[in-house]
């Protein structure tokens, strides 16, 4: 019990890392099909004989900082709300592929830098989640930069539908974030479905604006409990 | 670093409970002022060839289980989006005061409660969050029962002004989170201001379902990142 205590204090004093992008008028979304989130009503003034504030918004589940629940591409899996704690809660994993995709937005991860990862770190271990850089958060603020010049021209780095199936095929991996607006290529959808069709979620627009540690890390990764959503925003915290 | 990886490991691994309602149609949301959760839209078909379902919706920050930033009435206070994170990932304790409820609406926990799980816990951690039971969360699904018979009667339990006091003498708690509506008992607002004040934040509508270890435990409170938010819905986890 005392282990236990000093294991949980020890994990709460580690350094947290927010890889969440705030939600704003400027927060990257879905173009082709989707809305941005907007404040509907803000309510702040002193008019009671004391300070009080309180907002409302709408937004599109696939806005920001979000996960894509299995829902999303796969009539039979999860929804967002359905996804294990224990598959949102768990040890991460990161690959920087920032100098592979050296800015090329037409860039698609193959399976080559997921057995160069391997090769170099390790085995992926169970039950984790894999955080990838291509280099574009950077970009974040810019969003023709970010997305593509337009809504039919949508051009930014992504999985290859090799590498997403190499990823279902390991077992090993049960969420999958980038630091782009998709977990596929400009306006493909391989990787979404070959990911949702075997339950795994993603986690997209990242906001992994510095290297993370290859590993031994753990992520709480938080989406808002919509009953039967699609997906949702997600807070992402990264403890290192 | 081997001793760290075993660290972050082993709670990762640890028991999670989710303190979060859904949310859905049936979302308890402050009655008086604010707006309902409600999709606006939902999309979900197989129209391209294959499955794709993404939804769209409205909800006040105040709504199901959500944080109450220290900006709510605090002009000065932090936004939500401004809440450290080593307040929001941190330890846990719990005040089971459901006896002392004893299901009458109009309780105010006092220091007496504070007072006794102090002196039966030991002092409170530092940079703690606590978590109050008033017996209210099996009543959720009867808003009538949960919130009272109208908007202008609101009747359910909450935290004296003399409570809020102490704890914000304490410097130990950084979050106050309950099984109700509000911080406050009904309609009053004593408890908000002082604790806001102070830069703590609240959690309302936690779904304390079950009674949690007196203390121990960590828990993950991580809200919508809403850039000037007065709050916003959050997804809390307990680690046990």
């Amino acid at each position: 019990m005392l282990l236990l205590m000093t294991l949980i204090l020890s994990f709460a004093r580690g350094e947290k890392i927010d890889l969440s992008y705030p939600y704003d008028e400027n927060t990257a979304y879905w173009i082709p099909s989707e809305i941005p989130f907007r404040f509907i009503k803000k309510t702040a003034d002193y008019d009671r004989g004391y300070w009080y504030a309180a907002y409302q918004f709408e937004t599109a589940e696939h806005c920001g900082t979000h996960v894509d629940a299995p829902y999303h591409f796969n009539k039979l899996g999860w929804k967002v709300d359905e996804i294990p704690l224990d598959r949102l809660i768990t040890t991460g994993v990161f690959l920087n592929a920032s100098s592979e995709t050296n800015g090329n937005c037409s860039f698609k991860l193959s399976i080559k830098e997921l057995e160069k990862w391997e090769s170099q770190n390790g085995p992926f271990p169970n039950n984790s989640i894999l955080l990838i850089s291509f280099g574009w958060a950077s970009r974040y603020n810019n969003k023709t930069e970010y997305l593509g010049p337009s809504s039919d021209k949508l051009c930014f780095p992504g999985l290859s539908k090799e590498a997403a199936e190499w990823i279902t095929k390991s077992k090993k991996i049960v969420g999958v974030g980038l630091d782009t607006p998709s977990i596929d290529q400009g306006l493909n959808n391989e990787a979404h479905i070959e990911l949702n069709s075997k339950n795994l979620y993603m986690l997209e627009n990242v906001a992994i604006t510095h290297p993370l540690p290859n590993r031994n890390f753990t992520i709480c990764s938080l989406p808002i409990k919509i009953r039967g959503g699609t997906g949702g925003p997600c807070r992402i915290v990264a403890i290192i």
